[in-house]
């Protein structure tokens, strides 16, 4: 549960995107890029890496489950006032096809579904940019706070 | 959608366990370590680190994500014979408390729920070693390949 | 886990538009009524009635789970071969406004996302028809069988 | 979403349970009995009817993800303070083994995993009462009003 005060939501992620505020460690670590934000909707891109390994010789679900989760949340901040914030309460993902260092290039695009006064819930997809595949799709329950 | 094939399943989480086999790289970048491994069931635990927080001070939702997806595959992976294989097909998180790196170390612990022919469920939980308060605790269904 | 052999997939369902087919029990129960399929894609309309209150003034969350599951295990079977057969191994549902008797007539309509070789992922919505609001969504995981 | 205020959680199903308060209708619709309450934890029994049946010869997973609704925001309303309320968010439900009538008499029981002050998660499992085998199991995740 991680809980969020911050200006105006989009406007932080406007500054992202415009180069003047670093992205966060964990983004860093994944290789993730914020490259679209309006309200309610928010996308990355990442590059799947050897570091991100598991045992089977693919990426781990962590991975996904990242993304997913930096999307679904990032999209519900979009729509947060100044001094809004919000925590993660729930994360469901579905792993739909492997993920490995010759997909490419990976998009994450997550989207509000409801906006409500004490809760929002938002959904997101992961997809490969070379193909257009559906890679992973998740969901979220966020506490407005 | 990972899938896997291995010799007796539990055998290498205790090849693991008694340091023969090299953890994958998604474990070392996130700190992860074997602590536990029976039939249907597995333990990590991790020391949450500053390169893993997201924007908002405390660790990225990400990172419960991933040592749950860990403890449930691997509690599934324990009950496969030699030869057997899975695909983690969903994941469910739910967040329940901030981790920073003022929690210390955290222990995840996951458990085969249902073990069928086809499909397998798992629970975990992570708690804080230090004082064993729940902070995040999630489901999988995997399939059984 | 419900696990289902039937003629081509999409066909029994334009059986049961066509009313040449009797709904099952769980349908008239809850009245349920099938008004739309096409491959991969399923609609049906319910009037929520007072039997299926719960103690607390508003329809039970029970009943927007079984339309929700309708939905998303029809939206699968659409997709199905002569003989094909599926199995729903999870059901994920958030709850985003109360349903009441004045709701109105609600309409749930399924959509798949993945369809694998041995997994098939949905999502689906139910809305007021007469407002189309957003009153719950949901995901399903299903076992191709 | 359902939002619900009453008097302190537990006495209210303590009244059930002498069979002093009715139970909601959707209870009767189903075949529901209160069997269980303690703080934290419910239980709830039911036998599965032919009215409940699906198209496919087993019963609809509705019936499973009511019971599991009720038993997950039953033991959550027993934790509440005279006044308070909450509200489901989220309900997942894992199908492990399917249902019918012969399976006989079953048997839910909820249990809250965490209560903070604006959330609860909770877990639940049916199983058949003839041979306690897992029959399906669920989580949720409610708001405190």
């Amino acid at each position: 549960m991680t809980t969020l005060t911050a200006p105006a939501g989009l406007e932080l992620f406007e500054g992202l995107l415009r180069g003047e505020l670093e992205p966060p460690p964990m983004a860093k670590l994944m290789g993730m890029e914020l490259v679209e934000a309006t309200e309610g909707r928010v996308a990355f891109e990442a590059e799947p890496m050897a570091e991100l390994y598991n045992a089977t010789g693919t990426v781990h679900g962590g991975f996904a489950a990242t993304l997913l989760d930096s999307a679904l949340g990032c999209a519900v901040h979009t729509t947060l006032p100044a001094g809004g914030g919000y925590a993660t309460l729930g994360l469901e993902v579905k792993y739909v096809r492997p993920i490995t260092v010759d997909t490419g290039l990976v998009r994450v695009v997550g989207q509000v579904e409801h906006r409500g006064r004490r809760q929002a819930t938002a959904s997101a997809r992961i997809v490969s940019v070379a193909d257009d595949k559906l890679l992973a799709h998740g969901t979220t329950t966020c506490l407005i706070t």
